[in-house]
């Protein structure tokens, strides 16, 4: 039985993140890390395998930093964690002794067994697996007939990274209205959707699969509720996922209604030496402090990062407890982007909220070549004036701007303050000083806040 | 004599926003606006004038948002101000009287009286006229050796855009060892002057111009310290810029030792109902509290903004009185940016910092088609670990990136609390989540402070 200071089960970014930073605040500490696969995938980056990247391998993550770091890998699939004994077994037999163990299991697909044929041969995930999405890759390369189910983040990107492929007909099937109606109020998905269809994506929103439809075990054709058959080479289901909880069940962990370890604010589940970060740990609303769900690679590092300087004992306190949702895309050269509460999650929350709009372009003058309309829609809380969401589309810029409503969020910023917020503007990268979007989206919250 | 609630007497940036902001809160007073041309210019856009942008007229900037606000505006120039009785009297013989005043005079090119020559016919400034500028606009296209004398924002600028003309010639000369050493450290501004070097501008730095010499009263060339003679058609200097004052000296009011009008962190003059903003009024330090000169159109906009509504009385607290300077730019394709304070200044203040560096691609994974070197410098106080400053090139997304640390800055974010941000990432728009910039930077900030 060997004996490890450290145990992380799972090699995703937040079992690499929490080691590497925890090795490095612990340089007297052995470190290893229990991954069942040699090679990795960057998870956000699994979308551009089937189109923008020339192959797989551009987009594999390693363990490389946590090995330079002084940590230790191992490929192998832990079987049974021994709570009492603070011991692990292991498929290829072996045992190992820890004082502390993190659980990075992550997340699985959430399997569609309510839709019939299901379980037919070409029924397939976004499984963050290299091995199982390099086949999948060379599957969707020979295919023609290609159905996504499932409008959320993972479903568009594939679908539109699909559709870039003249010759393959690919459909996108959504449940609700529009697509990404989770991440975003109706204005903002209803232009992603009209983007979306201007893609070569057949899009079917407020339409669901009714069954998978198979010729000798093998995908056939798809059968909308609206009656339309599609013709199916593949189909590729990303409905969600699901914490990967399995082991920490087995070991006797307590896991919330969301099916995720319960944890702390420093991810220390209810079991004294046991930690659980990433997907399969609990998030809970920053505003509300309720469970929910939130499964993404940029929330499980920012955990990780937590945990790793508080292993042994909690040297940097959590400044922001909740878990901020920050979620961005980029479909048909548009990209998308929300933090924190949007309209409906706020209605359903019952939390009060104004909403403070502008659009601008991202260039000034907006004559300047390269120039493309902004969005911004911030959501404030009336009484305090505090933003706690906002959704955006536009340029590549949208991507990191969405990241300054984050901090906003994060560090209480409200729409006061923003009024008097020294931004930094250049003709050929931001709107212009006299209109900087964030701040008139906060003028015009504060406007709503005075009719109140 | 006309009677109004508000004169304001400029209609650049920090007029307009002035009037426009003022007037929304106070419908019931008249406001009215002075300027000297019919037409503006959005200040930051005119080195695009010279090539970028098709037209000048692209680059117009009018007062429509404060006249839509229903404020009056009159093409005129206000020759004298009577502080005893609050009158105006104009160069068209117009008389006014006021409640409020507000002088948003703006700054004029520094004329470098110091360099013989300087008064030939052919030496150019960029003056924020729209007549001047369009004039200047076609001298440039039809002159073949052009010298800027420089290297600070608007001479790189200016001097990049006349180069892109291939059958130009255009030299850059500045003073000191490299570009924009203003803004960046050495080491930013280092990478700054080799992507310039790369363009088709003939940079000359650590050098001067001695001499500008002429012939008949008219530019032929520029005389080098190093010895160098080169011919120039137009020798443009882009030395800096001084607060246009003279309006308000001739009234009385006090100067500081920069040369802008004194006011308080309420734009208040020492003269009751007489309010100084944008670059003719004084700009202090946020970090020592020392007055300075920072002209740019987005502190000006942002005091601007406090002035609107606090016309009338304190209403909207200030709540970052210092000013935080924010620059960015293009060159060459490459976006340079800093942020409050930079290693030469902190130097210069006496302050203590530590600098966490931090260099990565702004894609995810970095074989994402389009992915740029992105370098972040965090300047931090090593005690607290409150972030002061901050600097980064890299493509364009550092044009929000930016004002990422310019609000970590205002709301006094420490790099303990960097290190839990969360963050959106995107394969196609960020760092990865295991390695944004700010965050590592961040990071490496706090390991430069436990080695102290």
């Amino acid at each position: 039985m060997k004996n490890y200071d450290v145990i992380i089960i799972g090699g995703g970014p937040s079992g690499i993140i929490t080691g590497v930073t925890g090795k490095k605040q612990n340089t007297d500490k052995n470190f290893l890390i229990i991954k069942k696969e040699e090679k990795g995938l960057v998870p956000c980056g699994i979308p551009y395998v089937f189109h923008d990247l020339k192959d797989i391998s551009q987009n594999a993550m390693g363990p490389k930093p946590f090995i330079d770091a002084g940590g230790v890998v191992l490929v192998d699939e832990v079987t049974e964690i021994n709570i009492v004994e603070k011991t692990l077994k292991t498929r290829n037999n072996n045992s190992f002794q820890y004082e502390k163990l993190v659980i990075a299991t992550g997340s699985t697909p959430t399997i569609p067994t309510f839709i019939k044929g299901y379980d037919l041969d070409g029924v397939k995930y976004i499984k963050k697996s290299y091995g199982y999405i390099d086949d999948l890759k060379k599957e969707t390369d020979e295919a023609k007939n290609i159905i996504v189910i499932g409008g959320g983040f993972i479903g568009v990107e594939v679908a539109e990274q699909l559709a870039k492929f003249e010759d393959k007909n690919v459909s996108l099937v959504e449940m609700e209205e529009f697509c990404l109606y989770r991440a975003f109020s109706k204005e903002v998905a209803e232009k992603a959707n009209e983007v979306i269809s201007k893609t070569n994506i057949n899009l079917f929103t407020n339409n669901k699969v009714n069954e998978i439809i198979g010729e000798n075990g093998k995908v056939k054709s798809v059968k909308l509720a609206s009656g339309e058959e599609l013709k199916a080479d593949i189909v590729i289901v990303a409905v969600g996922y699901k914490p990967n909880t399995e082991l920490a069940i087995k070991a006797g962990l307590e896991i919330n209604s969301n099916g995720a370890i319960r944890c702390d604010n420093y991810l220390r589940t209810i079991e004294k030496d046991i930690f659980a970060v990433g997907d399969c740990s609990q998030t809970i609303g920053f505003v509300t402090g309720r469970t929910d769900s939130i499964m993404l690679a940029s929330t499980a590092t920012a955990e990780a990062r937590i945990l790793g300087y508080n292993l042994f004992g909690i040297k940097l306190l959590r400044n922001f407890v909740g878990t901020l949702s920050v979620f961005s895309t980029e479909i048909g050269g548009i990209v998308f982007a929300s933090a924190g509460a949007i309209e409906q999650s706020a209605k359903y929350e019952n939390i009060e909220y104004v909403a403070g709009k502008f659009t601008d372009f991202d260039r000034h003058p907006s004559t300047m070549e390269g120039a493309k309309k902004i969005m911004v829609k911030l959501i404030v809380s009336p009484r305090t004036g505090n933003i706690i969401g906002g959704e955006m589309y536009g340029g590549k810029s949208v991507g990191e701007l969405i990241n300054i409503v984050a901090l906003a969020i994060q560090k209480e910023v409200t729409v006061y303050e923003v009024i008097s917020y020294q931004i930094g503007t250049h003709p050929l990268l931001t709107t212009a000083p006299t209109k900087y979007v964030l701040i008139k989206a906060a003028e015009i919250a504060l406007e709503q806040m005075n009719k109140e």
